[in-house]
């Protein structure tokens, strides 16, 4: 038996990392649901299978980069018996106890599956400053380090099959939230003819910076010390809070991205915490169900 | 008459910015409505007035740094007649339109007013990396610059008075949304143990370099080009986002922060723009009402 590197799903994650395996001299077998996003790939020579039955034969790894959990199933569940034996790296992007619920099919089945969260637009696979995370079999992140580390920095983040997700999400929340925020930002000058280009040069500094805030309100949550020196209190960021959103309103520019961070911040303060630190928020985020 | 600079408001804002003068040479008289907040400042030998009428007699400039635009009105307004014929730079934080009415108020006294609006903490204050904007009366800030140069980066924004406080906002919407979404993730991480230490380690430079994006969503915003190449759809986005509410919920982490965010892109989808690229964002938020 040969020894392939086999992947499932030829979308632009996954092209990236089936091409970059391929170009560090892997043996390659890749399969899509629609044929024509594997043309670039055959064009470089890799092997395309018609089926995935006829992908996964003489696999001994199986990467699955599919469109979510519900796709991942359909495509693994008819070869669940081939898989037996092989190892799964299913970097679909998926929530924690879907991730967990996919490894205890897995095991049920034999298959040695390894749940990855890839921290990178497909662009930055290959190159510096990607992460990716993965979760559940040990012994499978240490077998394939010489693959996974072609595409990323590689980080183990524990043996709970859910943790590479969940590590995954809980990073993309602040992202989005990020976005959001510049976009609102940027509605809010535009509402007086200043360039996105024009805010995104004074915001993008400013935003890189502000990150340095962050360890200051991670140590907060840690020692729950949010008496302590320096912060800037509940009270304040509501007050601020109250000015953005009076300011993006008067200016006709919807406030809705702030509101829930508002909200917590005023429930934080009904509860007695006004002169508490900002990093309090965490307390309402963690208790609210 | 001697050329004093008043700094009306001490606490930690005002009291950086009057510090930072007096340490540079300027004469400065100093007031707080609460005596206690005064002292570092005695301390060090600045002039502490007893009211607001003796704290404005001799000076040519007032700088105000209360606690919102109602207590600028209301240490202001008895004094307006001995104000006529100064310049007054407000760096209380307010939003475009208390500046915008506070700018006709000072007008019709003869009052030449400077609208300030500050990008840092008290601590940043004459240190790198701080910025202040300015809108209103350009002849005060072209005069002001060698003491507005001393507390940061003096950027004149425009002659709208409301312009210094409109960035201002939006700026902080940007933060705020990342400060609370950073926090959310924490929290989702922090439910199977991992300390906000350990997340903000990975968190903090991934957020930092995800602000190297805001640059593509703000050319595509400028150029109204939101099917242009390389963009991740509304789609995708709303999927993802599905997946960390879902991620989050299921750890018993409320997910209330990414709510408005989903709405707006859901809403967007419902208006037939599923394949554009997220920063259409902009287009819901500047138009919702």
């Amino acid at each position: 038996m040969t020894v392939n590197t086999t992947f499932l799903g030829l979308g632009a994650m996954g092209s990236a990392l089936a091409t970059t395996a391929w170009d560090a001299g892997h043996r390659v077998v890749a399969w899509n649901r629609t044929g024509h996003r594997a043309q670039s790939l055959r064009d470089r020579g890799v092997a395309i299978a018609d089926s995935v039955e006829e992908a996964v034969a003489d696999a001994r790894t199986v990467v699955v980069c599919l469109f979510d959990d519900a796709s991942v199933r359909d495509v693994l569940g008819p070869v669940s018996t081939a898989l037996s034996g092989r190892s799964v790296i299913n970097v679909t992007t998926t929530t924690p106890n879907q991730s967990r619920d996919l490894a205890r099919w897995a095991e049920e089945r034999g298959i040695d599956l390894l749940d990855g969260a890839i921290m990178a637009v497909p662009e930055m696979i290959g190159g510096p400053g990607s992460t990716i995370f993965y979760s559940g079999s040990a012994t499978a992140f240490a077998s394939h380090r010489p693959l996974l580390d072609l595409w990323a920095e590689s980080s183990y983040v524990g043996s709970d099959p859910g943790m590479a997700a969940l590590y995954d999400t809980a990073m993309l929340s602040g992202m989005y939230a990020m976005f959001a925020g510049f976009l609102h930002g940027a509605a809010m000058v535009g509402s007086e003819g200043v360039s996105a280009g024009e805010f995104v040069r004074r915001q993008a500094p400013f935003l890189a910076a502000m990150t340095e805030q962050l360890a200051g309100f991670a140590a907060t949550v840690d020692e729950q010390d949010y008496l302590g020196p320096g912060q800037q209190s509940l009270r304040f960021t509501e007050t601020a809070l109250a000015t953005v959103r009076q300011a993006s309103t008067g200016q006709g520019v919807t406030d809705e991205v702030l509101e829930p961070v508002h909200d917590i911040i005023r429930r934080q303060i009904a509860a007695g915490f006004a002169e508490h630190g900002t990093a309090r928020m965490f307390e309402e985020m963690r208790s609210a169900r």
